[in-house]
């Protein structure tokens, strides 16, 4: 018995030490670890191959400091974060349709905008339908009272600035050229159409007459304290461009609600008889309207009021996760406080041209004297040692914009005040710099329109080309009989852009200005996006003028977006 | 017996199976195959770890092209090669001293001098110590006859530029500034000093005798066809630069053999009395020195007349191999030939005077009678659409160089043959292009002195500033009775300078000449060893005027070479 169960026990030992014996002799060749040897599958793999020869090196830049590169197979590897910040050029990476990863190099990150057909003074103004201009963070609001935007740029109490009020109704006049007619609805008119209003059972009172001032029918509301006439919206209406007429009494106000699906909230937009430009408290954004005893027109953008009301208090860098989108915003309902009467309350897709005038009937107010439209705000340009321009100053782009504002508003309208309001905007392109114009001679040789009226003068490229296209945009809709002024202003002007164009030419992109040669301090580079538009400028200026000066320039710094440089010697 | 077997057997198996597992329970922890571990080894080995992350990936350039890339850990690297191209930067893998490899990258790779004190006109011209004329692969060779370099860069017969040859005066009056004493040996003066030459037995003669001529005892020699009498360089000398006088018929030569210890080969150069200037055959290679009755004194780099004598025939990108090594050279022996005699045969580490007044020589007696040196090649200056310069033009590079040169001359020797020629060299300057002059007016203003007299005008920067450094040397060492016209063009030229200066910045470099105002094409960039000099020119100049656009210039310059830019907008 003992020897059957040393031999059974020693057996099992035995098969058992075989078995793995046996999975050894398997096993072993897998085994062997051996710097210079893999399994087949890691054989196979590139990362296998990549990793006797892929190796950290430094990268001593100019004697300077260095930077961590990669080295492989005899070529080196620099990262792109640091040409990034070496060479100012952008990058990103991107999954392709295929999901495929890849790296977008771009060597200036901006749009050139190529002509199909020669510019129209009476249509688009350049490619500006791509502009919102009240959607640029350093706009604080559009304001209730007239309807165009109020900037921070340069204070943050906000100022009216031309040259941006012209670019906002450029904007919107291109965008009425470009897009598709606009969908509109009208929920009251006093007449046929009549909205749904719910109206308090004690203290409030609706109804609809005729009424002399505005010649139609209207509708007329009172409410007591606290009491609210108003509208539900039943339907929902993905349009968001509100229009009312308005006339009402100074302890009133016109309410429109919106909730914010995406986050459970509801912004309310109260547009009152006050002159303050913009107030919030929570949700609750108020927009004065100033409001007089005649009537008044308001047509708003309500994504726009709301979105600045949320941004109102939020600095630039944290905006990101507050923006809105507009599929999740849904207008509920509409209501009115205190006394007066409403016509033509519409909801619309657009109505660009309504902003469109907002802007003309602004720079035809605001209009000095001496025909110039002030830029009320101190201006200093950093790092030139140059004094800061004092408020009222005068811009030849502020000038230029405005008469292309000015020349579409006569063309469209045919009403001459506008034509006037352009003509007299000419003056001051008469007036040297040193007696408050904006005339320059660059080299005490050629005229030249200042955006930025400095002494010395710094010859700014892009505000100056803006300023011809305005007036040659005013060339273009005057009468025969009042055009010789302007058309002096701009042959003058093109004259002078030939012979000076070069001078900003830096064989690898363009330069802002010439303080350069004005001051004779460091170089002013324009930044990618300015360059962009210096292309695209003289893209615009050779459908008009065949001189190759315009179209060959344009054709080589276009070249530059690409990276492309001029040669050297 | 048989169970006792049978157990021994099992016995043994089990045992060596079971040594065997215990085997295996040390050895498994190192078998475990899994793509996330490795051995206490691969653990450690940083190949490891990139392994997973490291891959390829596709930067899309710009929407244009593509170019293979690396990803890691998110970072994309881009390789050098292409940055090598797409930038115009330079990169070179080196070895540390602690046999580390870095990568040296360069955003110009070329060298700027800071003047430790105030220019001295009397002394070393900018930098060019650092100067190697006759070096130079399109210089053909020295010349034997006027002792000045040929240059065959604008076309391959060759021809004398004044401006080459002034550099290689001016090189060599400034490495003899900063170089120490050369050593010198006179192996043969006809009197004190008798080297030790074979003279054939039979129908060859040598003496020394005293000559009237050079008022001093001289070596004379008469060989028949085919013998020499012949100094044998018993001891090795690593001086190369050989100087003789001689006046020998016009059958006779003067010879040098040299032996090149590395290839075992020996070269043969003959200093022959024709005026070809050079021919080879095989290793034999013939300098033409003219011969005339008089005496004429030859200094040689006997190590260029070989170089050159190498190169003859082989184009430029050939020649690296066949670049000899001084040290390898050894000088056996000397041989005259013919009739003649010789006086102060002397070997120098260098003789850089001598060199500098051959030079200066050959400007006197090649100035024309308007004062200018003209260029007797033609000239086109590719890419400018301009029409070629014809043979004949001056160049105030040229003019200034020489002026440069004329002015040590006149220093250095007291003799007024170089003062008068430097003051007649300026006539040139006060006539305009369109007259055979160098003088044009920028944006007809602006006076400059053209290095390439076009029409329309180029403004080169370099040669520009050369011209007016010459102008300061011949202002400084004029007497003061003469010095009125040189110091209206110095004073007018720098006054030029200033006001142009900034329409030379490229806001990353600079420009080579202004032909993208004056012709309104792509322009110019300096390449970046004419970058280095602008900076190093207009370091110079502001050692001698305090204007502080000269200095803050170069300071921002100098930046560029460091890759460093002018801020954007």
């Amino acid at each position: 018995m003992r020897i059957i169960k040393i031999i059974n026990l020693k057996s099992a030992v035995a098969f058992l030490c075989l078995f793995v014996c046996v999975g050894i002799l398997f096993m072993w060749p897998q085994c062997t670890v051996d710097n210079n040897e893999f399994s087949s599958t890691w054989k196979h793999s590139e990362g296998a191959k990549n990793l006797k020869q892929f190796e950290d090196i430094s990268c001593q830049i100019n004697g300077d400091y260095s930077v961590k590169c990669k080295k492989l197979n005899g070529e080196v590897y620099v990262p792109f974060t640091f040409l990034h910040k070496y060479f100012d050029i952008s990058g990103k990476l991107v999954k392709t349709i295929t999901n495929e990863e890849t790296f977008e190099w771009a060597h200036c990150n901006a749009r050139i905008y190529y002509p199909k057909s020669k510019y129209n003074p009476k249509g688009v103004f350049a490619y500006f339908e791509n502009y919102s201009v009240e959607n640029r963070d350093r706009v604080k609001c559009v304001s209730g009272i007239e309807g165009v935007p109020i900037t921070t740029q340069w204070d943050p109490a906000g100022y009216f600035y031309p040259t941006q009020i012209a670019q906002y109704g450029l904007a919107h006049y291109s965008k009425n050229r470009t897009e598709p007619e606009p969908r509109r609805k009208v929920l009251e008119d006093g007449d046929g159409v009549v909205g749904e209003w719910s109206v308090p059972k004690s203290g409030g009172y609706a109804g609809r007459q005729y009424n002399e001032q505005v010649n139609s029918y209207v509708f007329n509301f009172h409410t007591s304290e606290s009491q609210t006439v108003s509208f539900a919206m039943n339907s929902a209406s993905s349009d968001y461009v509100l229009s009312i007429t308005l006339s009402i009494l100074s302890n009133s106000s016109l309410s429109i609600h919106i909730n914010n699906t995406e986050r459970g909230e509801t912004y309310r937009l109260h547009y009152v008889c006050s002159r303050d430009l913009l107030n919030t408290q929570g949700n609750d954004f108020y927009y004065g309207i100033g409001c007089s005893t005649t009537w008044q027109t308001l047509t708003r953008d309500l994504i726009n009021d709301v979105q600045k009301g949320v941004y109102l208090h939020v600095p630039f860098h944290k905006r990101s996760k507050l923006k809105l989108i507009k599929s999740k915003l849904k207008i509920i309902s509409i209501h009115l406080y205190g006394s007066g009467s409403i016509d033509n309350l519409t909801l619309s897709s657009s109505d660009h041209m309504a902003m469109f005038y907002n802007a003309a009937q602004w720079l035809v107010n605001h209009q000095d004297n001496s025909g110039g439209w002030p830029n009320l705000v101190t201006r200093r340009i950093t790092g030139s040692g140059l004094n800061d321009l004092q408020p009222g100053w005068y811009s030849a782009m502020g000038q230029g914009h405005a008469i292309s504002v000015l020349s579409r508003a006569y063309y469209h309208s045919g009403n001459p005040v506008y034509l006037n309001a352009a003509l007299k905007g000419l003056k001051v392109f008469r007036v040297p710099v040193s007696k408050g114009g904006v005339l320059s001679k660059f080299m005490d040789k050629v005229p030249w329109y200042e955006e930025y009226p400095t002494s010395p003068c710094l010859s700014i490229l892009n505000g100056f080309i803006y300023s011809l296209i305005g007036l040659y945009d005013l060339l273009s809709v005057s009468p025969k009989a009042k055009s010789k002024e302007v058309t002096f202003l701009y042959e003058q002007g093109m004259s002078s852009l030939k012979r000076m164009l070069s001078l900003y030419d830096t064989g690898s992109g363009s330069f802002y200005d010439l303080r350069h040669v004005t001051l004779g301090i460091a170089p002013k580079i324009a930044r990618c996006d300015y360059h962009a538009t210096h292309v695209n400028q003289l893209l615009l200026l050779a459908t008009i003028d065949k001189d190759s000066i315009l179209a060959s320039t344009a054709e080589r710094w276009a070249g530059y977006v690409q990276g492309k440089r001029a040669s050297h010697n």
